[in-house]
Formats: C-alpha cells, sequence, structure tokens
C-alpha cells in the first residue's frame, strides 16, 4: 500500500538536491573517542584563533601601529588566556554533573528556572547565527589574502559559501567523525608546524619582518584602560566555541563524563598555545592589522616566503577550519530551537522528529539571518565581532551560575545520598564548597567580561545585542503566553460536553468530471449524508462541457453551478457555503476536494490546488470541515498516458 | 458567520506589512488620460535614457578614450533612434489591431501558435528580472555618483532598494496615476532642462569639460566594426520598456486605441530627444565612462556646477525614474505568469485570482532573482547589459513577425468584413500590405539587431540568456506535457465508472482532550460511521493523563495508544493506517484532525500541526481520506482566558 519505496527508486531533482527523507530511527547511535570527539567539537573554538589576535590589533591600532602599542597585545592575550583556563575548569565540572548534555539552556532550566533559561537561549540562538557569519567571513578573508583580485567578491564569497553549507545540511550528512577530523587536524598541524618554524628562525635570529602590508590607518588615540579593555573584549572572541563538548556529552564512549573532561582540556591546552603562539608571532614579525590581509596569511607568508606550497596550506587550512565551524552552528541551531519549542517558547511544530522537512526550517532561518549580516556587515569580521562573543558570555554567565545553585543543592543531601533531579541525578559530592566555588569565580569572571563588552562595544554594534536579546525573549514568552492562554481557551475543567450529533451537508468541488471526481463522489455516498456537487464557473465557456459530463459519467446527485464573473475561486464557495449556513444552523457543511498526489516533489508543486483552494476560502470558516480526497498517479501511469497517441481525449488539458 | 471582517478589525504585524486582502472587485477599473498614461506606461522606457549613452561609451573607450572614437558614441546614438522610431510606427499598428492589449505573448499566441508565443513569454519573464536588476543597480549608481562615501556599500544598497519595492507590492498599493505622475514628469523635467541649459551654455561657448573623473581604462583595442556593432546593441538598451504601451491599451480612455497610439508617439518622441540629447551633451563636455560616477552625474554637476541644488535634482530624479522603472516588472511579471499558467505552461495555481497569496509569488519569486543578479553581477550596469535587451529584441522580433501574419489573415477578407479571432477582432483594412510591410520591416530591423546583439556580446553574458530561455521554453513544455498526461490519465473516455458506496472507518487524531477535541469527536459522531481515537504518545508521561482525560470528558468510543519510543509522529501514524487497511482491502480509513484557526497571521503560525502532520504523513497515502475541522480561537477569547487568575487549568499547556 504505501508508495514511498516506489517514488524512491524514481529520479527526482528535490532528492538530488536535499537527498532521502532522513529515518530518525537511522541516526547514529555511534559514539565517539577522544580523539575524533576533539575534531568534532572544537572547530568552533579553535578556529576562533584566525582572528582573535587580529581583532586585538585592529583595536590598539586606534592608538597607532607603533611596536610598543601593539605589543600591548601579548599581556592581552595572557589575560585571555587566564580567562580561558577558569572557564575551562569551571566546565570540566559541569560535565561531570550533566553527563546528558550540559549546554546553558538546561543548566539554567535546571537550576534557575524560566527566564535565566530564556536568556540563556537567546544568547545562544544568537550566537549561532554570528559564529556563521564571522566564520565564513574570516574564511573569506584568508582566501582572499591568498588572492587579492577576489578582495570585491568578498561578499559575493562569503554568501556562496553560506549558500553551498546550507544545502549540504539540507541535504544532510552522515557525519562520520572521520571526514570531520582531516580539516581539524590539517589546521592544527598547519598551524603548529607555522609556530615551531617561526620559533626556530625566531631564536636563530632569522625571522624577517612582514612587508608590502596594506595597513589600516593608524589612529592617534592616547592608550586607556578604556582602549586596553575593548581590545581585550575584541580577544575575548577567543572563548567562543568551548562550551560545544558540554553539550554534546552523549555523543563521547563510555566513561562519556570522563572523556568528554579530556577532551576538553586537550582542547584548550591547544587554544592556548594557539592563540598566545599567533599573538607572539604576529608581534614579531611586525604584523600589521590591514583590511585587505590576515595577520593568519602575514605570519605564514613571512614565516614560509611569498608563494611557498606551506604559505597556501595554512591559508587552506584555516579557510578550512572556520568553513567546519559555521557547520557545527547547523547542528546546534534546530537542535536549540527544537528544545526551546518542546519547553513551548517557539512554535511547536520545530519539535517534530521525522522528516527533513521540519528540521530545515531551523537550517533556512539560520542561513537566511546570516546571511542578511553578512551583507549588511559587508562581510567584515571586524564589523561583527562587537556582536559576537557578548551572547557567549552571558551564557557562559548563566550557566555557571546556574552550576554554583546546582552545587547548592548538592550541599544539602546526606553522604551517599542521590536525588533525580528533572534534567540530571544529584550525588553527593564532599567537595561541593570547592566546585561551588569555581562555578561561581567563573561566573563572576565572564560576567565581567560580558559587561566589559556590552561598554566597551556598546556604539561599535553591541547596542544591537543588547537590545536584540530582550527582544527576543520577550517574543519567546509571548509564544508561551499564547500557548497557554489557548490552552485555558480549550480547557474543559468546569464545561459541559456537548456531543451530541448534527445534522451533516455534504458538497463535493468539482472542477472538471474524471477519475478523481469518481472518487470524491464515491466518497460521498459512502458517507451516506444527503449531499451534491458544486463548480465555480471561472470560465463560462466550460459550463456547459462540465454540465454534460457530469450527466452523462456519474447520473446522479446535484451538480449547482456558482457564477464567478470576476474569476474569483474563493469568494463564491464561501458565499454559497454561507448560504447553507443560514439555512441550517448548528449543522456542520462538509466540503470534500480532490488532491492529486503525485510522485515528484515537481509535479506536486503542479497540483496544490487543494491546499491553496483551502487556504484562501475555507480554513477560517467555523463549522465548515474540510476533507482531502487523495487521489494517487504514479510516473508509470503518466508515462502509459504519454504513449496514448491520438487517444480519446487527446488534447484536452484537465484543470488540475 | 464569516469572521473576517471581525479580524480585520484588530491589529496584526501581517496587515502592517502586506495591507488588506486585495479585493478583485475593488480593482480599479478606472481608465487614465494620455498625460497620466504617459507617466504610468513610460517610466521603463524613458529611464533606460539613464545608461544607454553610458553603456555606449564603455565599449567605445575598449579602443581609448580619445574624443574621436567616443564620438562614435553620435552616429550610434542616430542609428538607434532610428530603430526607435521604426519600431515605434510598427507597434502603433499593433494597439490598433488588439485593442484589448497586444503584448508580444498574445500577438504570437493569436498567429503564431504555441512555440513563438512560448519564446516570446520565457523572453519577457527574463527582461522583466533584468529590467529590476538592471533599473535599480544603474539608480544605486546615480545616487553614489553623488555621495562616493556609499561607494563600498552599492550591492547592499540596491538589495535594499529591491526588498522596499517588494514590501511595497507585496503590501499593494491603491495605484493611483497621479502618484505615478510625479517621478515620471520630475525625471523629463530635470532632464530637458539640464539638456536646455547645457546647450545654451554651448551655445554661448560657456558649457566647461567635465573634470575629476575616475574613468575607466582606457582600451588600445582598433575601432572596427565588430566593436561598433557591440557599442551599438549596447545602446540598443534605449528601447527597452517601448512595449508597456502596447500591454496596457485597456487602461486608457475610450478612445482607447487612438489614445493609447499617441501616449506611444509621445513617448518615442521624448526618448529620441532625451537620448540624443543626453549623447551629444556628454560628447560636449567630454564625459568620460566610469565605474564610479554616471555620465548623468557628470553632464549635471558640469552644467549647473558641483554641489548645485540642481543637480541633485538630476540625480534624485533619474535615481526616482529607474525605481519607477523597477517597480514596473513588479506588476508586469505576476500577470504574464498568470496568463501563462492558464495556459497551463506554468503552475495553475498561479491564475487564481482573489487574495493576495498567490499573485505573492510572482512577486518574491521575481524580487528573488532579480538580488540574485544584482549579487552575482555586483550591482554593475554594465555587467549586466550584456544580459538585458537580447530578450526584448527577441520579442519585439517574435511580436512583429505575428503582426506579418495577422495582416495576412486581413488581407483575405472581403471589404467591409470582419472575423472574430481568438484574441481580437479582425476587421478589413485596405492598407494591410502596407501594414504588413512595416510590421515586417520592423521584425527584420529587430531581429537582426538581437542577433548582432547575440553575437557581439556573447561571452560576455548573452551566452546566459541564449541558455537561458530556450531552457524555460523546455520547463513550460514539460509541465505542459505534464497537465496533458495527467488529463490522460484521469479522462473516462470508456473507462466503467464505479461509483459505488464502500465502507468507512473513522480514525480521530487526539494530542489532548479539550474543547476542540469534543468538537472532533462530535462531528465523528455526527458521520455515524465506526469511529475511534488515536493518540500518538510522543509524551509517555503524558499517556495516562490523556487516557484518564478521555474516559472523564469524553466518555465514549475507544481511544487507542501508539507508542512512539523515538518521538515520531509521522510513522506511528502512517504504520497504524496501514494495519487497519490490511484488514479492511477497498475501504476508506478517513483521518479527522483539528485545525486551530487563529485572528492573526502570526497566532496561526505557531498552529499549523494539521497541515504538518498532513505534509509528513498522510498526503501521499492512497483511500486516506483527511478531514480537517476548524476550531476558531478569537483573540477576545484568549484575552479572556488570560484574565482568569489562578484559574483551574492554571499552568497546564495544551499540546496544539
Amino acid at each position: 500500500m504505501s508508495t514511498s519505496t516506489n517514488s524512491r527508486e524514481k529520479f527526482s531533482v528535490r532528492k538530488l538536491l536535499f537527498g532521502e527523507p532522513l529515518r530518525t530511527e537511522a541516526l547514529p547511535h555511534q559514539t565517539v573517542n577522544k580523539r575524533i570527539g576533539l575534531a568534532i567539537f572544537a572547530s568552533d573554538a579553535l578556529s576562533s584563533t584566525a582572528y582573535a589576535t587580529e581583532e586585538i590589533l585592529i583595536i590598539l591600532a586606534l592608538a597607532g601601529t607603533g611596536a610598543a602599542t601593539l605589543g600591548l597585545s601579548i599581556p592581552i592575550a595572557i589575560a585571555i588566556s587566564l580567562l580561558l583556563i577558569i572557564v575551562t575548569i569551571s566546565y570540566r565540572q559541569t560535565i561531570y554533573a550533566y553527563p546528558n548534555g550540559g549546554g546553558a539552556y538546561i543548566v539554567a532550566r535546571d537550576n534557575l528556572g524560566e527566564l535565566p533559561a530564556q536568556i540563556a537561549g537567546a544568547s545562544l540562538l544568537t550566537d549561532y547565527i554570528l559564529t556563521v557569519a564571522v566564520s565564513v567571513s574570516s574564511g573569506v578573508a584568508q582566501i582572499v589574502s591568498g588572492f587579492p583580485d577576489l578582495l570585491p567578491y568578498r561578499v559575493q564569497m562569503a554568501i556562496l559559501v553560506i549558500a553551498i553549507i546550507t544545502l549540504v545540511n539540507l541535504r544532510g550528512v552522515r557525519e562520520s567523525g572521520r571526514v570531520f577530523a582531516v580539516p581539524t587536524y590539517f589546521f592544527v598541524g598547519t598551524m603548529l608546524l607555522t609556530l615551531v618554524v617561526g620559533f626556530v628562525r625566531y631564536l636563530l635570529g632569522d625571522l624577517p619582518t612582514v612587508v608590502n602590508v596594506e595597513a589600516v590607518h593608524a589612529g592617534t588615540q592616547t592608550v586607556t584602560l578604556f582602549l586596553i579593555l575593548r581590545a581585550f573584549s575584541s580577544g575575548s572572541a577567543a572563548l567562543t566555541g568551548i562550551e560545544a563538548i558540554s553539550n554534546g556529552i552523549t555523543a563521547f564512549k563510555e566513561p562519556r563524563s570522563h572523556n568528554a573532561a579530556v577532551t576538553l582540556v586537550w582542547m584548550s591546552t591547544l587554544l592556548v598555545i594557539m592563540f598566545l603562539g599567533i599573538t607572539f608571532m604576529a608581534h614579531q614579525i611586525g604584523a600589521l592589522p590591514s583590511e585587505t590581509e590576515t595577520v593568519i596569511s602575514q605570519i605564514g607568508r613571512t614565516v614560509y616566503g611569498e608563494g611557498s606550497p606551506l604559505y597556501l596550506a595554512v591559508l587552506a587550512g584555516t579557510a578550512l577550519i572556520l568553513l567546519m565551524a559555521a557547520n557545527t552552528s547547523y547542528a546546534g541551531f534546530p537542535r536549540l530551537a527544537a528544545l526551546a519549542a518542546s519547553d513551548g517558547f517557539l512554535p511547536r511544530q520545530l519539535t517534530y522528529r521525522g522528516g527533513r522537512l521540519v528540521f530545515s526550517w531551523g537550517i533556512v532561518g539560520l542561513a537566511a539571518f546570516a546571511s542578511l549580516l553578512v551583507v549588511v556587515m559587508n562581510a567584515r569580521t571586524t564589523a561583527l565581532i562587537p556582536l559576537y562573543a557578548i551572547g557567549v558570555f552571558l551564557s557562559f554567565t548563566i550557566s555557571q551560575t546556574g552550576m554554583v545553585v546546582h552545587m547548592r543543592r548538592i550541599g544539602k543531601l546526606k553522604p551517599g545520598e542521590s536525588v533525580q533531579g528533572h534534567d540530571t541525578v544529584l550525588y553527593y559530592d564532599a567537595h561541593w564548597r570547592t566546585k561551588m566555588f569555581i562555578s561561581g569565580f567563573g561566573a563572576v569572571c565572564t560576567g565581567i567580561v560580558a559587561m566589559v563588552f556590552a561598554v566597551t562595544k556598546f556604539t561599535s554594534g553591541a547596542w544591537f545585542v543588547v537590545v536584540l536579546i530582550p527582544s527576543l525573549v520577550y517574543i519567546f514568552s509571548r509564544i508561551h503566553d499564547h500557548y497557554r492562554d489557548v490552552a485555558r481557551a480549550l480547557s474543559l475543567q468546569g464545561v459541559p460536553v456537548d456531543i451530541e450529533k448534527r445534522p451533516i451537508q455534504t458538497i463535493i468541488l468539482v472542477d472538471d468530471v474524471h477519475a478523481e471526481t469518481v472518487r470524491l463522489v464515491n466518497f460521498a455516498k459512502s458517507l451516506d449524508h444527503p449531499w451534491h456537487a458544486v463548480h465555480v464557473a471561472t470560465n463560462p465557456d466550460k459550463i456547459e462541457i462540465v454540465r454534460e459530463k457530469w450527466r452523462k459519467r456519474i447520473g446522479e446527485g446535484e451538480l449547482v453551478i456558482l457564477p464567478s464573473p470576476y474569476r474569483l475561486l474563493a469568494e463564491p464557495i464561501r458565499h454559497y457555503i454561507e448560504q447553507i449556513q443560514e439555512q441550517q444552523p448548528g449543522g456542520f457543511v462538509h466540503v470534500i476536494m480532490g488532491h492529486l498526489a503525485m510522485d515528484t516533489y515537481w509535479e506536486q508543486i503542479l497540483h496544490q490546488n487543494t491546499a491553496v483552494i483551502f487556504n484562501l476560502a475555507l480554513s477560517r470558516m467555523d463549522n465548515v470541515v474540510v476533507t482531502s480526497v487523495p487521489y494517487q498517479i504514479h510516473r508509470d501511469e503518466l508515462r502509459h498516458a504519454r504513449h496514448i497517441k491520438n487517444g480519446v481525449n487527446n488534447g484536452t488539458v484537465a484543470q488540475r
């Protein structure tokens, strides 16, 4: 009876573009080891080293591009690394406390309640969008650094890259960890090699200074604490993405908390080494912030020499890891949206699993917002950075504050006791005070950074996020209120229930008289209620033909013709039904329509008439019940029909 | 009974953005006089003077920017003007022959048959898209000429302008002719004034040469016939839009053919004066083709002096008329698409009138394609020109060839005789030979230009259109074949008709038990067939609650629980129905679902569950009939529900 197998064997453009329908049962339940886990979850965090140093230099350049001023990047990078170590230690605790996944949304919901969870959710959704925009913009900047001729096409390239990632994700990839491992380890390999070669040349006194950089205009501000804090904020974009492992703990092999925690430490270690190494190397070669060449490119061509294959490898590796980082948002954004939807804060449909259809909305939405940002900001990483990271630090703060509450709840347990919470199990822990202090200290640090970020970047773009996140939280709460109001309006508590039978008047909508019409009549007769057919005469020439066909082929039941001088479809039906309802108040009007079901997507598009009529005319009429009777036409039937040359019906084209 | 009036009084975001639903009956049947008609239909044609001269100069500059070389623009412009006069005379005849509207598609369909009509249709649809892309790009270039700081944001500005025009058109404007008249006459006024002032200063020997132009790189080619033909092709973009009046004859007051014909002559006269005037003036001031400043801007600031208000008025007027030109495509594209759809060459749904919904697809499609072109071509008019005009000249040629056939058919009539054709009435005309010759001559001229265009512009972009138009024609014919095949497959000729009753098994899909569920049960009971309810247990915690509510509130009929361990929705329903069908082959399975109808659009989005389930699970199952039972909740009911504080059902959130 099922025809899906049948249609799957045939060629279809939809299938080519979007792949087989995703079967949830087939989702890989395989788990990964630490090395693959690092590759999968580290791309977002590690890729931020591609722009973090540069963003520090761009702010410092406001006070001039002298070596002393730009050299401030080194203490700033060290401070950021310390922050990173604090957050890492704190997040290790979250990984052990929430072995089923401890994203900021879940930790906040479990410990702090609805509002903080919504703020964390809004922050994370915003930052998923920004991760795509920033990573793609920076990736394109790396490519453009190697091929300056492409500079005028930066925006177009970025949009193209987003389009490709989107298509790949709509199509769905069997996410094989090994495939992910290649770009991550390629980037780590080339970057570490570059730093080592650079460091050796530095020790040998053989490291040249970078030449031919079209640097940004050197500013004339004085070095103030505010400027240093601004540079610090920009560089703290290096911390984005380190929460990825705590979201994905369930993907690790058992003991999964242990494996995830070890991977987190590996990742943070690599991140600190690379970030400090790049910042140091940038200083040694005298790298200058530039609109046309990234700092990574300057380091690469100074260490290896212009045009060296290794230089191009560095650019390729950096562009690739940034692409992978953008790609991770395509998994995270729809997943978090589904989570928020199941709590009633986003449209419920986002929670349905099965079929790619629903999941696709999240992917397309993410791509649209990220593209918009790229276009508005001209694909300039520096313009996007002030919007970025503020949401990340907000969610860090909320998550760690949640952990403080979590540890206090653990502190109330007796030795050996455990309690089943909503999202995890609380086990007694003698060290709860220490852990609470660590989480609290982390929360205070990231909270301060979030505030420093909001203040120092306010005028250059952070104001937008400061407005956006409360707006999103407001929208979420409006949606939640709406569902609650609907629930109350539908509630039957204390209301007498009336399920008595009522009269039903059945109407068949007829456009032409053919096999599909027979099916409709067949169903209407089977229902055994009073029925008649209705034809809306959008084409007056057809009236007599339809009437004649009806008489000859159906031969029973009344056929009512509704005139439609303006070729309207919806209005005559609506008026006719209103007349019937006046004559028979309290009854149901039952409208039966055909729905031609085709094997392929493009054929189906040509036959969405039922849906169109329903939306235009009937979806808002009370007590009007609409039935859609499918009539399946398979490709082989169509092919067969095509071969009946000079057939009796040749030349007549059905209206649907 | 109707609730639309009710909901219209309330605020809604949809209404704010898209306006009231369009009532076809309310479409203005008012007609316009010649002056307003000129303003409405001339913007497309007149606006092409904003770039035609410049495009000639850009090609000539390939052979250097000397005065002698660029001076070739004058004879080229004269040749183009002659062509324009020929086409005008020829199209006057079409206006008289097709008083009900004589677009190329209709003339071709009426005289030449299906294939030429489809080629004309594909050409015109393509050119509507290009009109938007070219006009918006050129309009932005005018603005950027006055404000060079905006240069890096050209693409973004163009996309923003397209977005605004799109929103305005989705919202729908009561197209008042007077509003259209302002920009058209403002442009004509400022441009003619500029030409007169410039000409007077030229006669007084007081006209300076333009300075500070960042000219395009002067090429080193020699002046060949090929180069001159290429420049001629570029300049012939000036002819785009002159067919607009012949499409819109019915909008004119009676005698409409006469009024339309007079307006056409006025328009062409203005077009020739402005095009030749601008080309002459550009030569006198030594205007240079430039990537950063339009020729119009160079003329404006040379004639009036830098920073003069009149200079800014010229730029504003030019930008405005280009915007109006882009806007005309937003009416033409959906109208032509509907015409092709009613002939079965595009999806039928495009033909439905009433409600803005369907018409919107054409507008959104046009905007998407035009934006894509703008992004790919970096909003550079010069890059878009090779794609443009080839379609226009193809449709000119087809239309005039159709008129040759038309005149020959008239030649076969006896004096005084008239014949009712498909799209117009053929009257005897003694001068049919002369008229046939004029149309034929016009067809030959435009046909040659189309070929010159395709050859000289082939490598710079015309190849794309040369590939695109046949592809579109192929797609149109595939769609047409599909409708024909479906008609044959559905045909009942010679097939025995079986409309016997069959058993019906009714299933109610139940998510929760509330007022909507009562309505479903009410309808199922009224049908009087065997029925039971089904609940898909995506949330196992809810099973007992639903079962208990069912027992207490409904108290009859069986409630079947379908387990769904993976939280799938579609699959369990489908498998269950397949089981029923196995037990009862040949019967109908009748699935009844609720549909919550809300007053506002954003609320409705939160309740599209029925549509989602239908699309995911049931739309392709044969003999499964799906009924949607609406349950209307109005805003005041929701508001009422919100005020039942501490109500009995407080805190419980319904699942739909």
